[in-house]
């Protein structure tokens, strides 16, 4: 079978650069079936030393450094935005001007107005999106996606969720710089709000649908630090640290927790649904798990099942290797480029839209704002009408 | 060595009754160097057929039916209280006023007000007292104090603690009566808050310092429950979740979430305390496990210990078995009786004092106040003046 | 109800003599409604100060310093023996003589000779009998055997277990002497397979029937110790580890070990069954937790289930506390004194008997035998005929 | 920097065939620096259908269907072998005889004497080689070696591992055939012994070293099944369980089993070490995930670690994300090919070379013949000489 060429322009050569090449390149071989595959025409990085590296490394056909040049040529079909937070905007109005298919690294935007011109240029332009929300492709976390649709918990009643790290305890990391753009407001817009909070708001919407009002608290645990360019002590912006509680549409309570100040994990992720007839959990640590427990279940046997989500009938399984041979984080990548490519295909979304991350940036509006003003937040504002 | 007698006067003999009986009769097997014997010198509850069984079977020396009369008897050292809540305040002064000292089941009250009377009236009477907050005294947790006081954690950013169940999802339960009067908004004071929230409460704030204000939510999750008495349909008062967060007097975010909404498990009452230098978490579902992640240890094996605590040098443990040997629940009573009768011979007091558990009482207070005005609350509210 | 009593003459007040008292003097509180109650009448040891402090702290009625006459007392119903293993025949002959009933901490006896003694005697004399094999009667034990018997494991195919601990990892423990009796082979009969491979075998067969036949192998680590009472070194001669792979009757698998060399370990005791139909674990380090895998369960959302064994309705909970409460390993003990006390009211057999132990010691005879000759054994050695 | 060319060909496209093809696929992504990049000239297989497909999935640049005329071939370096076990002799003696640099598939042999032939061809022929116990290079593993190497263990008393499988509990699997090659004895040469046990002596014997004599038990338990090619019912000749004890040269004692009949297992795998100073223990199913005991820890706060393996200064970790974030199974097939590849530039060993392979397989021989003899036997039988 002769497959369609998707090409690929990439920008962005960092971390996430990385994570979405690799997805690239793994998906053909354990997705023989797809009609696309993807092509790696360009990267682009301001830096040329660092871009061409790259290239050369990932196996790239060309490159640029400038990502409007990418955009303008002829032979690119889809732009991959790996860039820091606060490019995300004007590369993707750009792209989307361009016919591109856009395709951006999470959180959306930095803001809220910036989501909503990124909404409005894909869908004005009509051109195919997604947002790199990797964790829902997880074999694990597809499955609580199943199972809650299957209504195997019934009703719910709770949501708890927490993203866990402990790498900027220090008081001598810097004030943003090429590796630390994600400690400096301007180029991050937040800090764990974006970083790791959306992450946990994507899953939860995902999961248990809306949410409807939040009541939030942000601090930052290390008041200054050096910018490096200036040598100046500058007083830190982004939030080391943010939690909020809130009511989802469907009645449940919400409980959300992110921090860069938890010694002694490196990447804690978890959720836990709790429902009237089951509840599930999960923990991005032994990703391949997912821990149930079915009310219905015999009561002098009843427990919470550890669940190797590494079978052929459980999501993407069939596609890797035998039962119990566990899969890593970067296979959630390969899973959504898959379905990306699928969903040219078949000509529908590829979920989580530009306009289902905007849902997850207001929530995250309204949780700076609710920490902000110290009062509950709608999370109705929207900037996108 | 002849010990002293401390003549026990039981109120109530509920669930409480009988762990607070059990600690009476073990401590003198197990701690035999202490001054003081506790004798079970008297039992009280209404109901003159449930009384007298119970006297039988723990080995009570007589019972009584009106507690007034149980306080009035020379030959009754101690009062313990075991009833519902709504009857804490009055027993407790009365108590007191007659010179007896007091030993109150948790929560100290239905409300602030109330609790401000109790405290009063020990201090006034000079009476030594206490509060049944057990879970201070399983091993573990003694020995989770003694590491955050040793500054083996360092500065503290972050304190996370639950109290799970799920025993009320069913919405036949009723409202109220004599075996469900946790149900019960009159009895109790509250729901879930004064239930399971005061317990994380008083550990947190006795391992992390004071709470300086909350931003909480409360649930009930079903409505309306039958009053049995009157055979209605009521409106249901307590609260069936209650969740908060807050800041600490040391600068750390505090994250409580308590319900009996969270299916699959029964009893989970779990902490976690992040530092600078370390972290701690315990689950009374593993109740002798301590986990504890120290940052100086080298970097290549660093990662959570799992600590079984069950070792002579580990607190309490040298009066019990043999390392690697559980204790349970009950045992954490039986340290709280060697305790107190160890404060009575040096004249110390025995926390947490009535006046401890005051400070835990506004706190919630303040949760309730914060939830229904859908505000941030201070703490410093203070009846007590 | 008036109940019956049961005199207990208790023999050896070391770590066995407290775990029994303990079991004596609880049984009445959470077990009302057995007809007979133990009596603490007296209890016996050679050194007159520490029987004179134990019966004190524990409340015997009496004591005496030799066993025999403690045998001879008319006010004694039964005799518990909690001796070193050197002791154990000759006491339970002369008790079954004397017409008690006897109660004999594990191992039944040092070596198989003497076991069959001992099951003559107690036959002979018609006394009711049984040995302290105490963790069958944690709940989540005895659940694991209601489960096999239900028929819920289908046929079975491996039984693995073990019994770690690293106490004498240290060249300068001595060879025997009263604190260290366990270390001398003339006290002990054996090491570990006595000690704690017993254990094994007992739940082993217990749960998954007949030994047939072994392969073993032991070793002595440290090979000279220090005898205090001559100041000289000597051959260690007790098994400091002891390995072995058998068939059961059922045409299982089985996989025993035993060490006191496991560093890490203080008292780690598992076991594991596998059937056709499910497979269950257990580990005594978390002793209310039964793991159990149905393989019946929905395919994508099978897994083994942690169940924490704390319920009504799962064997002994009703007598506790409520759901999600812990209890410890002293329960066990409490247990088996309630299960004997009821067997005494309906004249049945109080199960693990003495011919049930001597089905052990068999076992453990032909581990040993095994390991000495380097060959398989058959477990069918028998001197009882 | 311009890389040199290993040409790679593949024999045999199933499950190893995919795993060793990503290997070579993602290692210059993730390996940039290394000297050597896999080129995929050609892959083999009998079906032609099938190796078309393969080699357009996995884009090998040709195929063949006669393993020989692939040998023959002057643009392969290096030949791997995916097939069966009865055809790695005859290939990897051809193989090494046309001087192409050979990576076998374990086990090296379906016994010793086809092994021995195997070590001589490639030692005679002097052409690099390496056998896939691929589990060395998992980042947990690899770092457990460094740990023991390092001292950390101190003198090991105990070595204990199993791999546990329960997929062959079906009595109407056939009798061999393409997909069950593992259970036909001609195909396979063992069970379980040559296809699980054989990972847990490689692992056990480069952790712990050599092992000097064993006594081993095997099982069939289903003793019949359908031979499909001749639709007759014949007797099971492959082990469906195999358990052994050992001696290892250093003194410890091992525990080995291996079983497809352990309901609830996928591909349990685990080992644990016991040594004087600290303990190790892994598990496959959590396998970025090392556990660690440390006896010179302070002794209240002494408990297992947890290691997360993911930290750049862990074994490969630089390589890939950012610490939490696991990798998987498939990802030790990568590092053994990047340290392949490493062996060609300096000139050393990639181990496990065949004669390492030849050592377990010279342990698996000893087992089965323990096994088959019911007797101890030594490992000492050396066809190579």
């Amino acid at each position: 079978m002769k497959k369609k060429e998707l090409r690929i322009g990439l920008i962005g050569c960092g971390f996430m650069g990385r994570t979405h090449s690799n997805g690239y390149k793994r998906v053909g071989d354990f997705f023989p079936d797809l009609a696309y595959k993807p092509i790696l025409k360009a990267v682009c990085s301001r830096s040329e030393d660092k871009v061409i590296a790259f290239a050369e490394q990932w196996g790239y056909e060309s490159y640029e450094t400038d990502w409007k040049k990418l955009i303008s040529r002829d032979d690119i079909d889809a732009v991959d935005i790996c860039t820091p937070n606060n490019m995300h905007m004007e590369i993707a109005v750009a792209a989307a001007a361009a016919g591109k298919m856009v395709l951006c690294e999470k959180p959306l935007s930095r803001n809220l107005e910036e989501g909503a011109q990124m909404v409005k240029a894909v869908e004005t332009s009509q051109v195919k999106n997604t947002v790199w929300y990797n964790y829902r492709r997880l074999p694990a976390v597809t499955l609580a996606k199943q199972l809650v649709e299957s209504g195997k918990l019934g009703k719910i009643f709770h949501y708890r969720t927490n993203f866990l790290q402990d790498w900027t305890i220090n008081e001598n990391l810097p004030q943003g710089g090429r590796a630390f753009w994600r400690m400096d407001a301007e180029a991050a817009g937040s800090g764990v709000t974006g970083d790791l909070l959306a992450h946990c708001i994507d899953l939860a919407m995902w999961l248990n649908g809306g949410i409807k009002d939040v009541s939030a608290m942000t601090e930052i645990f290390v008041k200054q630090r050096l910018r490096e360019e200036t040598g100046k002590m500058e007083d830190v912006k982004i939030d080391d640290a943010c939690i909020f509680h809130c009511h989802f549409d469907n009645g449940s309570l919400g409980l959300f927790e992110s921090t860069r100040y938890a010694r002694g994990h490196k990447a804690l992720f978890t959720f836990e649904i709790n429902g009237e007839k089951g509840s599930l959990r999960w923990d991005l640590h032994d990703l391949n798990k997912l821990e149930y427990f079915n009310n219905a279940d015999e009561s002098i046997v009843k427990g919470w099942r550890s669940i190797h989500v590494t079978d052929g009938d459980q999501p993407y399984m069939d596609k890797w290797w035998v039962p119990g041979l566990s899969i890593g984080y970067e296979h959630s990548f390969v899973h959504q480029v898959a379905d990306f490519l699928k969903s040219i295909a078949t000509g529908e979304e590829c979920h989580p839209t530009f306009r289902d991350a905007y849902e997850t940036q207001k929530v995250c509006e309204a949780v700076l704002l609710s920490a902000k003003n110290k009062c509950w937040a709608d999370t109705d504002v929207d900037w996108n009408n």
